[in-house]
């Protein structure tokens, strides 16, 4: 099939480019697996004009949205995605093929698991891989951080004013010295030794630790770093940046000419909000770009 | 008062950026005058989550959230802004002094007035500033367009792909060649003279123009370019790019220390979307900021 714009991912930041762009009457079609979607385990509470609703329900409505507004939505996996001349071309696990003027990648990043009993299961159940998106569900209650680097430091600084109490469980520490200092001043309690499983039912309520210790917790905030889904990327040949991320300017541009990128994808905050904002962008000015070729 | 962080306007981009930086438990003030915010008159459609909600309601519910999340917000027009060696002093309408260690810049934009009668009555009823914003809203209706520069002939173009009919009404036209030759090969019909006044009760049914000449349109789009509301920057010294907007990085960092921006004031697209994921970025960056040097 032929659009002008495809758009890799269907989380937050590619539904609302593909909002964007097909408002400005150009061929969109967006294309991923809503399940991927970072949001889809989340409950929102801080996003402007949503009082509180899952994440489930916001892809949901937003889905419907961009295909009111005369986007396609495919529910399938893009498994490669190359250039030839000025075509895209993205080609999915149906053996569908894509060719576009223009691209925008929007596929969300992935969070490094621990692989232990409980991670998944328990997962937007108390288990979290983003302190900064989720410390405000734990008021006041007991919260483990498990991690080794100045991410896991800064979780824990965070949470320490926020959780009744903190666990940083913790193999070799590899955070800078001067976040080491910082968490010192909180009371965040050092735990050393390798987190083995989380339980709960129907929520979390402990983390067993190495040495045979138990700490009882509601929160468990996982903070190993993340990656970006850039396999793509780089088969196009856009290159990340030393973090490992998709570099873009102002305009959600990458370096390669009509390929436009967005949402978590590009690097911190990973927000709803900013997700949006930059898909809003990315698909206004792809669709401007095709627009003006026309 | 004292504060972290003032925020300077409560519209879309104020109120994220409230949300943020509170989340992260640093003192938060947003000042401003809601009635001000673009978004006032809105109904929006393209936002990913709201099937559909007016803005008014939007700005009532974000600004309940920025208040749970820890913010302070103050229904005060701001008059001055300067900074004191590391500290910013803004004084509102009630002659309030807050002093703050950050600032967020989030007053949002003028669009240029036309000043006629009923352009001020019908805003929000089918006078409007920003064609990719509202084009959606008069499919297979009749509008007019009106204004000299290139912005009229885009929302032209683009309203003759959604609308049944668009005139353009202009005196001397001001657009660029190739812009004109655009609109050469729609439907748009040419116009001349001076827009005299838009009539409707509700809602716009006409608008006059000099010579007698009277179009029956229901959408009435005025783009005569915008500017933003930067006197207080200017007054904190921060300098604004050619085109009249606040420029930022993608941390939405002026080149002011510790002053951000964020929202309609840093430029084209003026879209909630954009507006809720800059303040966002600006929100977690300047609380981060702060909490760094603590």
């Amino acid at each position: 099939m032929d659009a002008d714009i495809t758009i890799i991912g269907i989380g937050p930041a590619g539904l609302q480019a593909a909002i964007h762009a097909a408002r400005k009457k150009v061929k969109v079609v967006a294309v991923g697996k809503t399940e991927n979607s970072a949001l889809m385990k989340a409950e929102v509470e801080n996003y402007l004009g949503l009082e509180s609703m899952s994440g489930r329900d916001i892809l949901r409505v937003g889905r419907e949205q961009a295909i009111r507004f005369g986007a396609e939505v495919l529910e399938e996996d893009v498994i490669k995605l190359t250039k030839e001349q000025d075509i895209f071309l993205t080609v999915t696990d149906s053996d569908r093929e894509i060719r576009s003027k223009a691209v925008i990648l929007a596929m969300g990043i992935s969070r490094a698991k621990l692989n232990i009993p409980g991670e998944k299961e328990l997962l937007g159940k108390g288990v979290s891989y983003c302190a900064s998106c989720d410390a405000g569900f734990f008021k006041g209650r007991p919260v483990a951080v498990i991690g080794e680097e100045s991410e896991a430091a800064e979780s824990a600084i965070l949470l320490s004013e926020i959780a009744s109490q903190v666990y940083w469980v913790h193999r070799e520490l590899k955070a800078s010295q001067h976040m080491l200092e910082k968490v010192k001043r909180t009371k965040v309690e050092m735990v050393p030794g390798k987190a083995l499983r989380i339980v709960g039912d129907p929520t979390v309520n402990s983390l067993e630790v190495e040495g045979g210790r138990t700490l009882e917790v509601n929160g468990v905030f996982i903070a190993l770093g993340a990656k970006g889904s850039i396999e793509l990327a780089l088969d196009l040949g856009v290159m990340p940046d030393p973090s490992g991320m998709i570099a873009v300017d102002g305009d959600c541009r990458t370096e390669m000419e009509m390929v436009y990128a967005c949402g978590d994808v590009t690097g911190n905050p990973w927000q709803l909000a900013r997700a949006v904002g930059q898909g809003c962008v990315a698909g206004e000015n792809a669709a401007k770009a095709i627009r003006q070729g026309k």
